[in-house]
């Protein structure tokens, strides 16, 4: 409404789901004890929310793209440069950014493990080893670690292109051979010659991984080994405008997970992580959310992101996923106990996508989202969940709109015509 | 889900309608009583779509190029090559191809009959008697009849233009002399040119359809002689990609109307017609049904066309509308029997457009759909129908968002972002 009004939005990736039979046909989300975001949901506003478009799968990168008021129709530009703006690394005109992995790969190179076990220790200094290598026409690699198995590589140099394709041979591809960086124009020379120095890249880090201190401490330990970097996702900078300018608000986001991270920097957000804040099911919810107070105090609208239920997800624990969501349901009574009765305090609750239990992917089902906030027109809906939100008073809308819907709340926006 | 999973869709032409008075303030679909449909709702997710966006009227073309994935906003480009498609008339570059109707006119060229009273014998040799006509530049005629009384005509030559107007004054508008054919672009050759060569066309056919045998038997048994060629729909060949091949599926389309048959064939769908498929009311269900289970087999998407309620839609039988509606849920009851308890098995249930008894032609009135499945998350829906659909977990969405919707519960699509 006005200088004052504040917002806590609070993103739970990979929150959707659909009918789980152990559940008796509920989703992890409506068969947990959420009396915290049901409350919410009474007294606010409820909907389903499309990522990007019905019908339409989107990565973490694109739906918090949607979230932090892009199109991602227009801006999207792979995901390399968000990694790079998520760890520091300020991107140069003409330079390449990859998202890259920490992988283990067997003699042959066939990729056994697309994230070397979740590796979390050593990734410093296995990235310090690659760090700052020339490559053989003198392009320079930047190579910096991310969280967990998660890292950029950034290619500096003259003529190059980002029309290459992955290395990646992608989810669920398990023992298939580490793919020959190509050309995805074929003749286009910086596209073939930026093709064959991430070639040459991926081959001699191969050979410095495999001798690392850090992997024969990991074999010893009978971990997986991280001995090759996986890259996708190539793409160079552009700068679109952010919300935090085009609103003039303060915004702060609350997150450990760098491509979040990296976007909101990008939305003009001051951005808040900490060790404790893993991008995993052991993160240190409570300490978010007394950041996430501490921030409010001087900051329009906070974003806090949870990515647990994501993982989970992926990983096809309904229960572990049901089981956190309600330790996040605990975080949001936290929260809201220290703020109860605030004037033109919102809080918005969404997510990115869905990720089904059963299907271990995103899938473009919508995902449940809720406003709440004193003058917000109530609708009925008793619960948040799936099922429940699809009678909402919102209808139906994507990221986009949801953002700005909760920003119109907040007084921010401006009016289209006099 | 994976690549064992199937669907059906049923395209249930002209289906949405009105309250009607004489039906207790009910619409057709809503009065029927369909047991089949409703089961299938109750255990699926539903909602109201539109064919194009709300408020738009469509036609059939439109409302399934949207059922079978284009952008009708980016690809239209007229119903003549649409048509074309249909009778496997393959266009060359430069062709223009417009819609025609056989009609019935009077000696001073008012449109009697914009159908010729729905003929259906001798379209053949009455369409012989005018294909292959040179026009008097040079400007050669592929004529070919369609369904009924439709029929393709296609202008070959140098230095045509598809910017032309209609000769056919539009439904409701009996009584009406035939209108001349125009540029759309004044002063444009191209245009005026081919303007002028469609009525050079429709004068010659005239004298040719006058006099020919099977008019002369027409009149002789008191029916409306097809003694004249209206047109619409001019258009140029463009070559968009299909669905089958974005999405690397197998689909197969059962129909009887040249339209339909078309817009699939463009999607790059195997199609499956017969002469038992009369894209009328005597059309063969059962026939249908067991060819789309025999299709189901071997195909990911089975197209299941039914033009007959959308003719009853026009001709103001609603008592006839609901009947042939509740044949079309007995039809769907003998498939369900079939194939139910299949894993990975959807059905989605649809329309291309409202066509009220009361109004006799399309009107821009959202279509009730369904999708059945054993993962969907259901709604409390109980019924197919305008109204209890309006309540649907999937709210409102429209024709294109449909199909991606069923798309991606297939698993066929694929992720934006990473």
């Amino acid at each position: 409404m006005t200088a004052d009004a504040r917002a806590l939005l609070i993103i739970i990736d990979g929150l959707g789901d659909r009918p789980i039979a152990e559940l008796g046909g509920l989703t992890p989300l409506e068969a947990a004890h959420t009396p915290n975001l049901d409350r919410l949901a009474a007294s606010g506003i409820t909907g389903i929310m499309d990522p990007l478009a019905p019908g339409v799968r989107v990565g973490t990168d694109v739906g918090h793209l949607g979230l932090f008021g892009y199109n991602p129709f227009a801006v999207y530009w792979g995901r390399g440069p968000i990694e790079a703006i998520g760890v520091d690394l300020a991107l140069k005109e003409g330079d390449v950014a990859l998202r890259a992995n920490f992988a283990t790969v067997d003699d042959a190179l066939r990729v056994l493990d697309r994230r070397a076990g979740r590796i979390r220790e050593g990734t410093k200094e296995l990235a310090f080893s690659l760090n700052g290598m020339k490559l053989s026409d003198g392009t320079e690699v930047i190579f910096r670690e991310a969280t967990e198995h998660r890292a950029v590589l950034v290619l500096r140099g003259r003529g190059l292109s980002a029309e290459i394709t992955d290395s990646d041979p992608g989810p669920n591809k398990e023992g298939e051979v580490i793919h020959r960086v190509k050309s995805r124009i074929p003749g286009f020379a910086p596209a073939e010659r930026t093709a064959s120095l991430v070639n040459e890249f991926i081959d001699r880090a191969h050979k410095i991984l495999s001798d690392h201190p850090v992997n024969r401490l990991r074999r010893e330990k009978g971990l997986p080994p991280a001995n090759i970097i996986i890259t996708r996702g190539a793409g160079m900078r552009i700068k679109p405008r952010g919300i935090a300018e085009r609103f003039n608000i303060r915004g702060a986001c609350i997150a450990g997970e760098t491509v979040v991270l990296g976007i909101a920097k990008m939305a003009g957000f001051e951005t808040f992580t900490s060790d404790r804040f893993t991008a995993n099911i052991d993160t240190d919810l409570m300490g978010k959310a007394e950041l996430a107070l501490e921030k409010l105090k001087d900051h329009n609208l906070v974003v806090v992101h949870i990515k647990g239920v994501d993982i989970l997800g992926h990983d096809d624990y309904p229960f572990s996923k049901l089981e956190f969501i309600e330790s996040i349901d605990r975080m949001v009574g936290f929260i809201m106990k220290e703020v109860s009765r605030s004037h033109n305090f919102y809080v918005g609750v969404t997510s990115d996508h869905s990720t089904p239990c059963r299907l271990r992917e995103h899938t473009a089902d919508p995902v449940p989202v809720l406003i709440y906030g004193e003058d917000v027109l109530t609708d009925g809906v008793k619960e948040y969940g799936e099922r429940a939100c699809a009678r909402g008073g919102l209808s139906r809308i994507n990221a986009n709109e949801f953002l700005l819907i909760l920003l119109d709340l907040l007084g921010v926006t401006y009016r289209f015509g006099r």
